[in-house]
Order: C-alpha cells, then structure tokens, then sequence
C-alpha cells in the first residue's frame, strides 16, 4: 500500500458537506469518485475533519491508500482532471508513511470566518461570506474573542447533534480584524465541535451590533447551555484555512 | 432633475456586459430597471466606461438623473432591493452637480487583472481569475510591463473593433505583483483602448512563460500591428477597480 496525503480547496456551495451522504454529492464522494477513474482502485478518502454544506476549504487535507504507486504530481494533476466540473482541487498530492492519519496526526486545525460588513450585498462574494449590513464594532468583538480563547468546556457553542466525547476544548486563538468592509475571524485549535466557530461567530456578531457585552459572552461560556449562546453564522462565510501536523 | 453618482459591482458572469444588447441582459439594464420599480422614472443609466461580457467591477461610475430628489442612502438601498438576485450592487450614491458626468468626467480609470498561477484549477476563484498552470515569472513580466507605460501608439493592443478615434494613450501604470499563487497586473490610465488591458495581459503572460523578451513587447509595441501582440486575456480575470474625478 502506498499512503498519499492530499491538500484539498474546494468551494462549499456545490457540496452536501465533505463526508458521503445519501442526499447529494459530498467533497468526499467527488474525490473517490476521480481516484476510482485515474487508477480504478475504490480507495476510501479520510478526511482531516468534516465540513458542513456549504463551508469551504483553502486547505482540508485527506490521505488516501493505493495499491500502485504514483508519481504525486501525476496523481494531484489526474485527480483534477476527472474532477471537473465539480468546484474542488486537489492542491498537493505527497507520499507519506503509513503513520500518517489525516484525522489522528493532526495537531492543529484553523478556520477563517468572513464577515461582509457594509449595506449593500455581496456581489462577487456572494456564497462565500456572510452580509451583516450593520456596523459592527470589531474592536469590541476582538475584546469578547478573548474571553473565549484558552481551556474551557464550550458546550453552549456545541451544536446538539455534536459527536464529541467531551465538551471540554482548547481554543489556542480567536482573532478579529477588519480589513476594509470586512470582518476576518481566525480560529485556531487542536479540534473543535460542531459548529464551534459558527456558534462562536454568531455571538461575536451580537457583541459587534452592541447588543451584548464582553460580559454578556463570559456569561453565556459560562453557563454551559446552548440556549444562551447567539444564533449560528451561516456555513457560507467559513473557510477550513489549514491543518498542521 | 436631480443627479446621482453611483459606485457599482458586479460579478460580470451573469451579464452579456455593462452595455445595453439585444442578447441578454447587461448591468445598465439590470440597474435601469432596479431604478424604474423603485421610482417609476424610466432614467438612462451613463457609465464612465463599458466593460465586455465576463468583466468584474469593484468599482464602476455612472450618473443618473431622477426627477424626484431622493436620500442617496434610500437610492441605494431601494436600487439594491430591486437588483436580486443579480449579482450587481450599488455600493454609494452620491448627490453631485449637473456638471458631472460619469464618462467625460472621469480623470483616470483603474483596471486589476488577476491570474492563479498554479497547477491546479481554480474552485473558490473560478470564473474570476485567469488559470495559467505554467509558473510565470513574474518579475520579468513587470519588467516588460515598463515598456508600455508612457504615452504611445497601442494599435498592437487594440480591438479591431474599437471606436477610439486615436490609438494614441498614456499608460500611467502597469505594475506586476505575486501574492502566493497569485500574479495581480494592475493598470491606471486616463482612458483606454477596447481589449487594452486584455491585450496588454495575454503579452505579458508570454514573457511570463519565458517565450518572449522585454525587446519583443518593445518591438510588438513599435510595430503599430494587432497580429504582433500576444493574445487577448480572457475576461474572466479582468476588473474595473475603480474610477477617479
């Protein structure tokens, strides 16, 4: 067996989420599906974390093993040719040994959420950021951000139908800049739950429209309950960055 | 009559352009008829320049008179209303004088052409930049891109079709830049010819590859000759960033 790690970008709109499903064409499904017609093996594709519908990514990373080997260029390049004309790119294709787990060896993940933040509608960036059209103070929301940063149990920021064994996460950064009319949030952590970030985000929203304080969040982290938590952002605005090993 | 700058993007995919056709529909249509079922004015719509079908715009200028005065910010968002699901947005309407006009108005127009330089096909960009899988050089390609500012004779970079009565322009920038897998060309001129940025890019791609020299542009360039210049970028990558009064 020959293991292959690949770099994976795709644009989330076209995709039931990243894992196979039974009501539509997952990242996962396409890519098998390209590999099956490059070298007609049926390989199964893991994945470094799960990407709801919608929600993109600049940098997932899967593996994958053949039976044959490939040049990785030749497979990186034969994968995006029969991968057509879905919108996901395989961006680097590397042998690695049969040590690597994308989902196990890996230490961090990062995610970008982007906010449009200005009257008029998305246009170009439309599907891939979410319209907020009233001003939102990100200084205050980068001081909120900060009380969640760090060890704590996040179970109001979990979605309901969260797998994790334990609510308990380590967020190592949530940073908010604006860079123009938008608002960038960075997330980086060891794994999140579901729908942390976007839980996370729609509260951070809250607090830039004044509605809540930094307090207000303190609180809500605090409680451990979902219902105290601010609404989800929507998948569309949230980019899986990265993932280091 | 009142007059109304407004500041436009657009996603030029779903548009057979900024002009008016017969073929489909066209931004100054689109807006048109946003501005008619917010008013009831049937107004014509003047931009500072047409782009082609498959042209972007993050910040494109027309005027419009209305009879009735109405609160630039109301314009803006009533208009905005009406454009869904378009992908066209007003992002500022301004009052300004009778004495301005988006096109003979208009000091300096600014272009950015974008190109993904990579292997692997656009996901998230696609259909908003150029792919070119060669690795460009990009420094000899800014380097080549000197040639061409200043003021000359741009047959070699004009349409067949173009209306301009001279071919003479001044160029005052055409700059190259990378940014990670991203070659940027930006371009500033008082006017342009039709297909000039285009044509000026696919030129400059060539001397990417490595297949011409800064002294062939120099020499397409002298030849006054639209066979001797490189082929014309696709619109795709192609945007009008903004416009100066």
């Amino acid at each position: 067996m020959f293991r292959y790690k690949l770099t994976v970008e795709y644009d989330g709109r076209g995709f039931v989420g990243w894992q196979r499903q039974d009501n539509g064409l997952s990242v996962q499904q396409a890519i098998e599906e390209a590999v099956l017609a490059f070298c007609g093996e049926a390989a199964r594709l893991h994945g470094a974390g799960r990407t709801d519908a919608g929600v993109h990514a600049l940098g997932q990373v899967a593996h994958v093993d053949l039976e044959r080997e490939a040049k990785p260029g030749a497979l990186r390049d034969a994968v995006n040719f029969h991968l057509k004309p879905h919108a996901v790119a395989v961006l680097r294709a590397e042998r690695v040994g049969a040590d690597f787990h994308a989902q196990l060896s890996a230490k961090e993940r990062a995610y970008l959420y982007r906010i449009l933040n200005r009257r008029a509608p998305p246009t170009l960036e439309r599907g891939r950021v979410w319209h907020v059209g009233t001003p939102l103070d990100h200084e205050a929301m980068g001081r909120a951000a900060r009380v969640l940063v760090g060890r704590h149990d996040f179970t109001t920021f979990r979605a309901s139908n969260c797998q994790a064994k334990s609510p308990v996460k380590a967020l190592a950064a949530l940073d908010v800049a604006r860079d123009g009319d938008e608002v960038r949030i960075t997330a980086r952590a060891p794994s999140f739950l579901h729908h942390q970030v976007r839980n996370m985000v729609g509260t951070l929203e809250r607090v830039g429209e004044g509605k809540w304080t930094e307090a207000d969040v303190a609180a809500a982290l605090e409680a451990r309950e979902r219902a105290k938590g601010g609404p989800p952002a929507p998948a569309e605005g949230l980019y899986l960055v990265g993932v280091t090993y």
